[in-house]
């Protein structure tokens, strides 16, 4: 099982060029698709422990908590995580948000406002498919906010996520980097499959021409944001199985980086295994 | 896959005996452990393609959902259910919900306020780790209300289900139901591991004294719950691998009544295709 994926993907500090970041690597793993699944199957056990310990932990009075936000481009596999890493662990200890278009009530409020509420419980894995940055990065090319704002909101997304961390909760963020090529091809996929009718939205093709607004939308905010307590991760994402692997490998080793222990017995364990032996007959 | 498990696994109206309802069965399913696991491998995709119809629905502007309540003693299953059944479906589609011990804030209200809190939104499958029927359980056994609010609470109960029911929630009831043999294993089991201290309190022995007095209660509240919109379902729950296969097929059996379906297309899919066949070169 690979152990240093995470150098490859970690954004070094300073400006972002993420059209020389390929899209279809594999960096830190050497083998193909079936390794990767393979792979990503077997990392299973390890999450799991991991979460558990980490649920274990927020039951008994701990309040640390993780939180992995998803970006990316229309396409790019924030809901795949989600189906097929995600999914690894146990749903109980899982909080998934998904953030939409604002509502009127939350446009009521500050940007930040919604991202609080959904944070996760003391010992969670809270998922964001899409998050506050929606709000630096859609906002700003729409023109939704003047650009005082968006300058204002890089800062208040760092003093969040520096809160988070220092609170205790760890902030994992990963940008699915796709190549326009293969949104196309996942469009097309998408309209010839009925039951994918539903997530389509010609907007996303409308989208498409605006590819370099988002790309340097994505490029300052993956700049500003890029700090040394809540770094982001690049995840090449063309490669499904390898963005399924790299996040799950990423989600390991912020989770083995919290170390959660699991709690001490607060109990006399002879004494109450004595009690179970001799108890009464119980029909 | 079998398909007519529900059948055996329905409570028929009337009074409830649970001594005479075996724990060890697997009244349905022919085969024995491996044959079990297998088949609850290969439901997963049936369930997922199901839920995602569900949640297609919610996202589409439906408003079904559907709830899933799991009941039993200590050490049941009720969290190896979440956790082998409930996690072969997408955690985007799933809101598990635990209910411990009430807080203060909860006390202040009526009982059902904390369980209206948590119903799950539209298109997703909320689950019910212990749920409403606490209310009527230990709150009887150690008579924290009197008992004329416990019949009050049955009404009230029987009330919310109709309600979800007929706003398009079905409620899926399982009682998981093992011995006072099993429990007591389970129980030394824990005790054997380390990393299951936590989950272990010395309540649960005291509580194995009240055994009578429990099933006694949950008889009752089965047997006073047990309506034709929300009927429960007993699961025999010794067999760990029958337990999580049963809820599995009874929650295929739910969902596909539901019958969900894909969402039609509010796209002119041709129009779509030749857009993105035409457009300008993105980079």
């Amino acid at each position: 099982m690979p152990r240093v994926i995470a150098e490859h993907l970690r954004l070094p500090p300073g400006p972002v060029d993420l059209a020389a970041i390929p899209t279809g690597a594999t960096p830190g793993f050497d083998g193909g698709k079936s390794d990767g699944k393979e792979a990503l199957t077997e990392l299973g056990d390890e999450l799991s422990d991991l979460q558990e310990r980490l649920f274990a932990e927020g039951r008994s009075g701990g309040h640390r908590s993780l939180l992995l936000v998803l970006q990316g481009m229309d396409t790019s596999g924030k809901g795949g995580v989600v189906r097929h890493t995600v999914a690894l662990v146990d749903p109980q200890g899982i909080e998934v948000t998904a953030f939409g278009r604002p509502t009127e009530e939350e446009l009521a409020h500050d940007f930040l406002w919604r991202v609080r509420n959904a944070l996760p419980a003391p010992g969670r894995i809270g998922v964001f498919d899409r998050s506050h940055y929606e709000d630096v990065l859609v906002a700003k090319v729409r023109e939704l906010v003047d650009a005082d704002e968006v300058e204002r909101r890089y800062d208040a997304i760092n003093e969040l996520e520096a809160e988070l961390v220092a609170g205790g909760t760890p902030v994992l963020k990963c940008f699915l980097h796709i190549s326009p090529d293969e949104q196309r091809e996942r469009l097309l996929k998408r309209l010839d499959r009925p039951e994918k009718h539903w997530k389509f939205d010609p907007v996303d093709i409308d989208d498409r021409q605006l590819w370099p607004e988002f790309r340097d939308a994505y490029e300052t905010a993956l700049e500003r944001t890029n700090t040394e307590v809540a770094p982001w991760y690049v995840v090449p994402g063309d490669k499904k199985w390898y963005r399924n692997l790299a996040v799950g490998l990423l989600l390991r080793d912020a989770l083995a980086h919290l170390a959660p222990t699991w709690p001490p017995a607060e109990i006399d364990v002879e004494a109450q295994r004595q009690r179970l032996l001799d108890e009464q007959p119980v029909q």
